[in-house]
């Protein structure tokens, strides 16, 4: 695992979006520090034309920021921004990969043979703050390899930024997926003024169906993984900022009259939530396997979304609150 | 445990507050609906004489209304006030006690020999909206008898308030304890304006530590409560509102140079805040055990409280952060 030369480990970030920027730079600080890394952090850059007419992989070497994702932040001298995409992984036996998601399938068929043996890589859940060095947390889920996962959480641990591992790969996961259906939940509560106790029961239950929800998936998904950093802290982080909450609270403040796709055209400039399409998602598999009544708040969002529902649904469940204790929920009694 | 005469429950509110009316208001309607209670609920009064001269528990049976504590919501008209414990309780065979926490212990001194034979109590935690009929949530913990909990969960649960019980009555107890302190941690990290994930990232080591703290103190504690609405859902609502929170960010505002007794004269008129004699009680706890170590969040909120460190302390975790793998927690990588 270890490079053949130094016996050092190199870095290399695929992505020099915002977040790719963030990583980069604290992934430059840690290297630079610790003696196991290569100090040099690679980061693969999507070029870009900028308006000066210069190449953005150019700017950022020569000004070691990132002027268009990341401006007025320094990202250390160590950060060498690389269009290459063979050129930037060549050498690294520690890949980060913080490209949207639906770029990764088309990156990773192009890395096909042009790896290091033994390369371990990471995906990162985006939508940290930690640029400006605010306190954090994350969580790092892996299989087995314990080893390896430390030697992450090394490289990503700061004082302000606080990493944990655990051996839930599928948890981590769909921690990070359903997470944004409970915060269109969370929108809708706060779109329809119900304030803070019933949004905090709506986070609640919300997180106990992501938990009963990827433990009926994945027998293997542990408990403990839903008190992490991925689990609780990302839900509040979400379900209280985030876009996912933002729409979601037009939404229902609309009375449902105005459609997801028009207000994602408005307020987010056509782009999509996240939390639209998991809960379309999540609706499919639990239709698939008839569950849609353990589920009520995962059902009901969808159904929301779609129109098929009002906003106010999203508080009534007293009909139709399931049994969960098969996963270990309690039994609301009635 | 049946009441001889007619075999239905009989139930007495002892506390008649805000919180004491609240209660009597959604009993009452529960009573009269449910074929196996009583149709009266009972409700001591502290009897106090009213500006216009009338005694309070005179003015609650003419109105159907607390005029005093929860003016402008009707009560019920089988919500009878009685001004006398002993007669307030004496058919009683379900009492619930809604008082102050410090007067619990003289109204029991009071109760013996009073009682029917057989009778059930419960405590509830304060701080409910339920009175504007929001949706919301409840946990009732139970030792053994989960008979007697399903028929409290009965009388309590309304569309808008559901109620479910876990056998769990250390860890429900510790949860309604604990996330004060939590919340005063949460008020730092907002007077320090940290943003949303800072504060769900203190929010979480809160739980984390809660959760910890009291599978220490009482072994039989267990994590599935910390996912129910005593757990996770009370300490987001305390750590979004609340007045711990609310006193906590004013003395981080303040550098900590006003302290919490001058910011509770001015902001609570004198009245004390929970988290900070708990933090106190806790810290007495650990330094007793020699834990202070482990659990660095509830020991440095009392430290900030006395003013021993800074409010920036709060987010200061890296050089301690304590293993609590014992009890399930995993251990951030330093």
């Amino acid at each position: 695992m270890e490079n053949g030369h130094t016996g050092k480990h190199r870095v290399a970030v695929i992505g020099s979006g915002n977040w790719g920027s963030v990583a980069s730079r604290l992934l430059a600080s840690n290297t630079a520090k610790l003696p196991s890394f290569h100090d040099e952090v690679r980061m693969w850059v999507f070029e870009e034309t900028l308006p000066t007419g210069e190449k953005l992989s150019e700017s950022i070497n020569q000004a070691h920021e990132n002027c268009k994702y990341l401006p007025g932040i320094k990202l250390g001298t160590n950060v060498i921004a690389d269009p290459d995409l063979e050129s930037a992984v060549k050498d690294a036996d520690m890949l980060v990969f913080v490209t949207p998601h639906q770029f990764v399938e088309g990156i990773c068929k192009k890395l096909v043979g042009k790896l290091r043996p033994g390369v371990e890589a990471i995906s990162l859940i985006k939508g940290m703050e930690i640029a400006v060095e605010k306190f954090s947390e994350a969580t790092i889920g892996y299989r087995e390899d314990k080893e390896a996962a430390n030697r992450w959480a090394k490289l990503f641990t700061t004082p302000y930024f606080l990493v944990s591992v655990v051996e839930d790969i599928e948890g981590v996961e769909l921690c990070g997926t359903l997470k944004n259906v409970v915060a269109i939940a969370a929108g809708f509560v706060d779109g329809l003024d119900m304030g803070n106790n019933t949004k905090a029961a709506i986070m609640r239950i919300g997180l106990r169906e992501m938990r009963a929800f990827s433990k009926l998936l994945f027998p293997s998904v542990r408990d403990n993984t839903f008190f992490e950093s991925c689990g609780v802290a990302d839900l509040i982080t979400t379900c209280l900022g985030g876009r996912n909450r933002r729409v979601a609270e037009a939404f229902a403040r609309n009375g449902g009259k105005r459609s997801f796709d028009e207000l994602e055209a408005e307020m987010l400039h056509g782009q999509k939530l996240q939390g639209v399409s998991t809960a379309r998602e999540v609706y499919e598999v639990l239709t698939y396997h008839g569950w849609q009544e353990l589920f009520p708040l995962l059902s009901t969002v969808h159904e929301i979304c779609i129109g098929q529902l009002p906003p106010t649904s999203i508080v009534e469940y007293s009909e139709h609150t399931p049994n969960l204790s098969f996963v270990g929920g309690s039994t609301p009694c009635y």
